[in-house]
């Protein structure tokens, strides 16, 4: 049920969801599926967490800058990818779904506490302040590549993941300075 | 029919607007929206371009920090007003509908050429390299603030937004250094 959801997000986006389609495409009857979910927002809030739950790897390779620019390369694939894209809309057009937006809330909390481990590495390595602050220097790597993909839609190279560690790195060290 | 589809974008999100309450808002017959727009991205498309067309003021302080906190300050206001919001998700999520895909790139398109003379400016003045990409320096301030509204839907106070462009003119000139 959560794939043929999935499938249908990726080809319909949140707004053209049917449930009778979901559960023609996995074989059952969409009693079953009210039955079980309730609405056609908590389906879908399911197979969000089902599907984004076990994605993010968390390099440790030594390098904040090979870390960071590890985890840019992962998010900037995931929400290029038809699959992860469908999941970020529905999230970011979550507001006027309140168990899409809590889940949506709850996503990012769990990918910062994952990742801040990065940053307090790299503070015990003399490579950044130890005043920095986590979710800051998170959101000014991710930040960029995110609005590109979703704002303007520019494409997002290597060479533009890379250039958003190292103006945080210089930006972040330059005012520590 | 504008203010009755933007508020209807507010209300119920792109997924949720249907024409013929916007119809009944607007005191008109649905066939009538039908026949001037054809469909509803059309229309939902016509509101956005007309809504977000005279927006935005380019300040001209003198001072590039100045100039890039005041365009900051006007994104982030605007991006967290329930009608810009309501704008912003419609444009986000609207890679299914070309119509919404196209308003989109044609509305960065033109918000980045209306700022670019602040970031020539301040090569001008030798406060930026000449060799400094514009859309990437904008990105680079931007993204976080729409990374965090956005995103994992974190407040964006003045102190968030002055150290956007902080981090970015501390880690532009410092690469250039």
């Amino acid at each position: 049920m959560r794939l043929a959801t999935i499938a249908a997000l990726i080809e319909h986006g949140l707004d053209g969801l049917v449930v009778e389609n979901i559960a023609a495409t996995a074989g059952v009857n969409k009693t079953t599926i009210y039955r079980r979910w309730g609405t056609r927002e908590a389906l879908v809030a399911d197979a969000l967490v089902a599907n984004s739950g076990e994605k993010i790897e968390v390099p440790d390779t030594g390098s904040v800058r090979a870390d960071l620019v590890g985890i840019a390369r992962q998010v900037r694939d995931a929400i290029i990818a038809p699959a992860s894209r469908a999941l970020m809309s529905a999230l970011a057009g979550g507001r006027h779904h309140p168990e899409l937006q809590d889940i949506g809330h709850r996503f990012w909390a769990g990918r910062f506490a994952a990742v801040r481990p990065v940053i307090d590495r790299a503070i015990d390595r003399g490579e950044l302040p130890a005043d920095v602050n986590h979710d800051a220097v998170l959101s000014h790597v991710l930040g960029p590549i995110w609005f590109r993909v979703f704002g303007p839609g520019h494409d997002v190279d290597d060479t533009f993941v890379e250039s958003c560690v190292d103006l945080v790195l210089t930006g972040v060290r330059g005012r520590a300075a």
